[in-house]
C-alpha cells in the first residue's frame, strides 16, 4: 500500500479527487486542506503527497519536495521552474486523464521522476523564463497594487531603479504597459 | 434517475467530480468539456447541468440556465449576480462538502432553487456591487492591457471620458491605483 496525502484547499475538488484515488487498491489516501505541523496529516507519514500547484505547495510541514506530485494547468512554466528547483519529482497536468495522476503517484513512491508529457512544452519554456528574480519581485509588488514609492521602500531600492526594472519587464515580456506585463507574467505562472 | 450533464474544462477535475457523483444511485452522469451543439452532450437531454463557474457557463448549447447548478468559490459576488440575472437556480460553493452539490442537483431537478448557505454573504454583497456596466467595460479593457486611447476607440468614447470612468472605479473600489482596482474587481468576480 502507498500512503498518499492529498492536499487541496477546495473541499469539493479534494473530495472528488479522493473519490477517484479511492478506487485504486494499492493507494491509501488521506485528504486534507493545508496541513498543520501537528494533527492527522503530520502523523500520516505519507510516501507521496499530491498537491494543487495553485495552492501553497512549498514549505508543507513534514512533506519533502522529492515526495510531491504537483497538479498544474498547462501554461505555467514559472511554477514548473520553481518546483523543479525545489526538487519536486512529479508533475501532472490537470487536463490529463486520471490514469496519469495515479501513474505519477506510483512512480514518485519508488523515488523516480514523473513528468506528464502534456507539460513537456512548458518545461522547455521554463528554461527560457526571461525575468530576473529582482524584476519578478518588483512586478509582483506592482501586481498587488503598490505604487512605485512603496515598492522602492519595501525592496530598499531607489524609485528610479524600480521604474527601470518595470520598464525592463515591459520590454522583455513584449507587453504594452505595466498592466499588460502583469497579465502576461501572471498567466505564465511567473508571479 | 436524474440525467446530469457535468461540464468542466479540466479533465482531471471533471473525472474526479464524475467519480464522486457516480456513487449516487439516482444520478446518471455524462461528463464533458465545453459541449458542442451537436454530439453526445447535446443528445443527452440533461435534466440538470453542473457547470464550473470559472468556465464559460453562459450560452451553453441546449442547456437552459434554470436547469444549471453552478460551482463557484466564495468571494465572487459579481459572478453570482450575472448568473442570478440569467435565471440560474443552483449555487454551490467549491469549498462545501459533496453532499451539497448532490442536494443541489436533486433540488434543481424538481425546478426549485438551491443556494448553498456558504454563499449567502456573497449574495448580499452581489446586491451592492458598486460599478456601472460602463465602468466595468472600461475596467475590463484596461485589465487586458489596452491603453486609454484604444479603450476609447473600442467603446466609442472620448479619452477623457475613459479616464473619468477609471478614476470613478478607483474611487468606488477604494483602490490605490488602476492596477489595484483591477485586482480588487477581478478577485470579487466582477470582471
Amino acid at each position: 500500500m502507498i500512503r498518499v496525502l492529498l492536499i487541496h484547499d477546495t473541499m469539493l475538488i479534494r473530495s472528488a479527487l479522493a473519490a477517484l484515488l479511492g478506487g485504486e487498491q494499492d493507494l491509501d489516501v488521506l485528504a486534507t486542506a493545508w496541513p498543520h505541523s501537528r494533527g492527522p496529516a503530520a502523523d500520516w507519514q505519507a510516501q507521496v503527497c499530491v498537491v494543487d500547484g495553485d495552492g501553497e505547495w512549498s514549505g508543507l510541514p513534514g512533506t519533502a519536495a522529492e515526495r510531491m506530485v504537483i497538479l498544474t494547468e498547462a501554461g505555467r512554466p514559472g511554477l514548473l521552474r520553481r518546483a523543479s528547483q525545489a526538487d519536486v519529482r512529479g508533475f501532472v497536468s490537470k487536463d490529463s486523464a486520471p490514469e496519469r495522476m495515479i501513474a505519477a503517484i506510483r512512480r514518485v513512491a519508488t523515488g523516480e521522476r514523473y513528468i506528464d508529457e502534456a507539460l513537456a512544452w512548458d518545461f522547455l519554456r521554463a528554461a527560457d523564463m526571461p525575468l530576473t528574480s529582482r524584476e519578478l519581485a518588483v512586478l509582483a509588488a506592482a501586481a498587488e497594487g503598490a505604487p512605485v514609492a512603496e515598492i522602492a521602500a519595501d525592496l530598499h531600492l531607489a524609485g528610479g531603479t524600480v521604474r527601470n526594472y518595470l520598464a525592463a519587464v515591459i520590454r522583455k515580456t513584449g507587453a504594452r504597459n505595466r498592466v499588460d506585463a502583469i497579465r502576461i507574467a501572471d498567466s505564465a505562472g511567473w508571479l
